[in-house]
């Protein structure tokens, strides 16, 4: 945890092995956290430092573990850290080893200041909105929370279908951390080609604020070399509930690069660099394409960072390159 | 069948009576066909005539009917007439006694040049593309087909979900009239209140050309008061499979009117008047609110037309309003 003392980091070299769906969280105070969903995909680890490059060598903690069978007892995924009005949450999803792909999201809450020494209790399920008849019924994941002009949202993916099913994005308001105060709205469904190679999915939702603007970043396809990233946006002050206040765009906006060795980049996030003023998005890819057996048993989806850089428009560009100082 | 003799419809009385979903096609003649849901959902029926007016009272002849069991034994609705490339095709939809709700979507092609006088033959179910694993898998009607630039495209209603169940309209390009050729893109869910009254539905999809510009209606809810019209629109050439091609309108153009009595108004199509220019919504509605049991069998959904009109932007506009001549 010594943020003098690190390696300089290559963007397209990974930064964290064996971390999938990688999340950072910068708090007030310039502390990074880090969290993933780690290979065995049995509990919720948190590291802690004063940089981006020393959480690489921070000690984990694990805070919680799954639960020895029903809900919660398997499949461990993708955890976010979040402080709302001065509370720490962690929201993820989780599994039941009596249906696997039973996965549900699930809160967690820090009984203290301290998410990495005060205790963390369990709040449960995410609950919809009372009327809403829809909301984590199926295959549920993925959730991100974030605030725009004093209300907070919840966007998270579920699958629909009567038979093979499609992963979406869904937006609500949250009334509070663990409940949502809307019904549905569905933000995404795989419209494109690139969204719908193996499986139809679009998941890992992350959003970043820029020039009056919100970009809702989320992974499209299978989790092999076909998985990538893709880009909706909205003006902050639109009604996000509204879907057609976002635009998506065409094309992928990061996608596997052969040439740097970089598999199936996604299911990233974004941070604020040191200097408070740089955007970082935070995500996972492999070094290889050959995956021998499920993918998602293979360990080796690894925590990368690339600084954002913006167009002529403002809109945001993810380049893998060479890293520079900042 | 005379087109002199005919008494003045008023656009907010009903024009033909007890027939629901109803279409109207205009011949390269002149000659108008009209077709709908009849009561019973068991037959389909055909009416010609060489004026709007003159189908009011033209006799009608019933081209098929309802298997005794099995597929196509139930349920057979919203018949629509087309003529690709010089041959005559009804798209409808139908259930199974065996499972009422089976509800998908079926081919008749007219054997000969006339669809009044030559034999029907069944073409059997609407096939999706080989590659598509989403398609008429679940409770899929309500489907048109529209030529564009060349390219025939056929958009349809079709239910989605684990448990309780959304509506969508779909569209894909026709590889032949009863197969299409590319996989589904989904183009509307009901994303606002008024399009989930009761039900959350997108169904009746219909499309009118003007000034460069496709115009979708679609009905939304359920099948009562708050039944109603939404609109979407795409430039004529803009790719028609990319749903972000396409603008969806905020509020219904067409709903209930308490004041006129006409009650849950939509399942509309669109043909041109007899001037070849002024282009006409025909529509279903009911004269009352007050539905005892299950709206589905209220006999009374009563076909209306009114004139379109177009707005400073050359949108349509629809009005209830007496009628006047053209």
């Amino acid at each position: 945890m010594n943020s003098t003392n690190y390696k300089k980091t290559e963007y397209n070299q990974p930064w964290i092995e064996q971390r999938a769906d990688p999340y950072v969280y910068r708090s007030a105070d310039g502390s990074y956290y880090f969290t993933a969903s780690v290979p065995d995909y049995d509990k919720i680890v948190i590291r802690k430092a004063e940089s981006m490059e020393g959480l690489r060598e921070a000690a984990e903690l694990v805070i919680w573990e799954k639960h020895e069978s029903g809900a919660q007892s398997i499949h461990i995924w993708a955890p976010e850290l979040h402080n709302i009005d001065g509370d720490w949450y962690i929201y993820y999803a989780a599994g039941d080893q009596a249906d696997v792909w039973e996965i549900r999201p699930y809160v967690l809450h820090c009984t203290g200041s301290d998410p990495m020494a005060d205790a963390w209790e369990e709040l449960g399920m995410m609950q919809a909105a009372s009327e809403d008849a829809f909301s984590f019924h199926a295959f549920s994941l993925d959730a991100t929370v974030f605030c725009s002009k004093g209300q907070w949202y919840y966007i998270w993916a579920e699958k629909t279908g009567v038979g093979k099913q499609i992963s979406n994005l869904y937006i609500a308001r949250l009334e509070t951390p663990c409940r949502l105060a809307t019904v549905q709205v569905l933000l995404t469904t795989p419209d494109y080609d690139w969204e719908r190679v193996d499986f139809w999915v679009n998941e890992g939702p992350a959003i970043l604020k820029h020039d009056g603007k919100l970009y809702l970043t989320f992974s499209a396809s299978a989790t092999g070399e076909c998985y990538c990233m893709g880009m909706m946006y909205a003006r902050e002050d639109a009604d996000l509930l509204d879907p057609h206040a976002w635009t998506k765009l065409r094309y992928p906006v990061l996608a596997s690069d052969r040439e740097k060795g970089i598999y199936g980049p996604g299911h990233n996030c974004f941070v604020k660099a040191e200097d408070g003023v740089t955007d970082l998005c935070i995500y996972h890819a492999r070094t290889y394409d050959e995956i021998i057996g499920d993918p998602l048993y293979d360990p080796n989806r690894h925590a990368y960072w690339m600084k954002v850089t913006y167009d002529e428009e403002n809109r945001p560009q993810f380049h893998y390159e060479a890293n520079s100082d900042f």
